[in-house]
């Protein structure tokens, strides 16, 4: 699972930092979450591929998170997309498209499918053969979630190269291997499956919360993630900015790292009066060493 | 009068060009026009201050035209505008914005004034001491229009340098110069008044036209204008889609300016599938030589 910042500014505009959005990409998958305005633009700057994006996660409705939507699914129409798009989100999301839609005359190409989820209760929205997706309450000035994705182990293993010519192995033998089965070679001995198949991928956690304050609730959902993106638009100094507008600080950002016990931690959401994140990690980190601020076009794997 | 291309690019997505939006400037005044996806952006790109918008002509509610209204909103309302703002367009804008606001929970810090405009007729929207802007029937798949800018003469003239100390001239002897009244010495000697004053600025008109197919209607309401923006959306080989998405063609732009006499003529609205206005100015030019294509960020004097 790898991870792409697509933008991380908060909602104040600067001129260098884009709107929130990012792309959480699993195998060929590419699953979207927040579309700020100039998402499409950001989305054609970094190469990611239209037609694999399926899903799209929006965490709240406010302007810096959603107002790239609309111009990104007249893209698709435009494009001639054929595959339907199942987007996610907060109560009002099914109004927000369909008004403009009407006033706007897009006349889609395909299915938009809006699935309109809880924010004060956790749901899982997506399980499949390869990751399950699920919300995070999130604790804003209005109705927000965040969203946990979790990658499942693969069923079937993957074969070391070159091993069919190597060991001649008939198709059943794949088969075999790839399922973890004994395999034996033409004298009837055990083939070490170290020798025929990779070990087997780990599976990962990543969870993305913002906007929010600091979050009890927060803490526990995103127990023992591998990578925690976390808003932290404000520094100590601005902690009653951050309070009256429903916003974390970095060390907001850190407590709930180390609370829950996650892996890593990369901030977002930075407000328009930073210049970069230097401030913020000399906050965060005597709290939680594995902090690390994002940057745009930035891929973070886990 | 000045007008600077924000951005020149049609509805699709093209990773070189921006959507629709311009800036005519007069004097200390900034008028917006369209305000594709990412038109805050250019703003702060192109350093056009903020707070000298207080008008924005919408000329239809296609995406490109109109996507990024609401995130300008939002931010002048972050920056605490106290300004009322006039954003003037066709049926349906209210309800675009107002769902918006609702849904996004945008607390506007200063009034929006909504007027809507005819798409049939012709009409005057601004007529005070410095310009007149009345709206160009368009003809389009949606309700579109067009803006006409006129400049008027300026009431009163403006003073040569340094001749305010050179004649000792008095407040009242200033005030009559500047009204193009009789100036005269200690001597009782009549100053010349080339001596004392700048010529006065001649009056100037700009038509924008966008998006529309070619129109005889168009032709007489921009008649003997310095400058018109007009759309070219294809080349002629794409004759069917410009009939089809009720576009122009180059060769139609450029009829336009000859049969309506025009000084200059300046193209926008060109297709992602173009790279430069290379082919377009090549169609164009053999009709109306005064042709150009423009650019992003580049600047139009009147």
């Amino acid at each position: 699972m790898k991870v792409q910042i697509l933008g991380n500014n908060s909602g104040g505009l600067f001129i260098k930092r884009h709107f929130s959005a990012q792309v959480v990409q699993l195998e060929g998958r590419r699953y979207l979450i927040d579309c700020g305005e100039g998402t499409q633009m950001q989305i054609v700057k970094y190469k990611v591929k239209f037609e694999r994006i399926h899903h799209i996660f929006i965490s709240h409705l406010h302007g810096d998170h959603v107002l790239g939507l609309v111009g990104l699914i007249s893209s698709f129409t435009m494009r001639l997309r054929k595959a339907p798009l199942d987007v996610y989100g907060p109560d009002g999301l099914k109004r927000f498209l369909e008004v403009q839609f009407e006033l706007c005359s897009v006349r889609l190409s395909f299915e938009v499918r809006v699935h309109i989820v809880s924010c004060t209760q956790s749901a899982l929205l997506v399980d499949d053969d390869m990751i399950e997706i699920s919300t995070i309450p999130l604790k804003h000035r209005v109705p927000a979630v965040g969203y946990l994705f979790r990658s499942k182990p693969a069923k079937l293993l993957n074969l070391r190269p070159d091993v069919v010519p190597a060991y001649g192995l008939s198709i059943e033998q794949i088969k075999a291997a790839k399922a973890g089965q004994d395999v034996f070679d033409a004298n009837g001995t055990l083939i070490a499956p170290d020798l025929l198949t990779l070990p087997i991928k780990p599976t990962v956690a990543y969870a993305y919360c913002s906007d929010t304050a600091y979050s009890e609730k927060v803490v526990e959902s995103v127990r023992g993630v591998d990578l925690l993106y976390h808003e932290a638009t404000f520094l100590e100094k601005a902690r009653a900015r951050a309070t009256e507008t429903g916003h974390s600080t970095a060390v907001d950002a850190a407590n709930v790292a180390q609370k829950a016990g996650v892996k890593r931690l990369i901030l977002g959401h930075l407000s328009g009066r930073y210049d970069d994140w230097e401030l913020h990690l000399a906050e965060a980190r005597p709290i939680f060493a594995e902090t690390y601020g994002t940057e745009e076009g930035e891929n973070y794997e886990l």
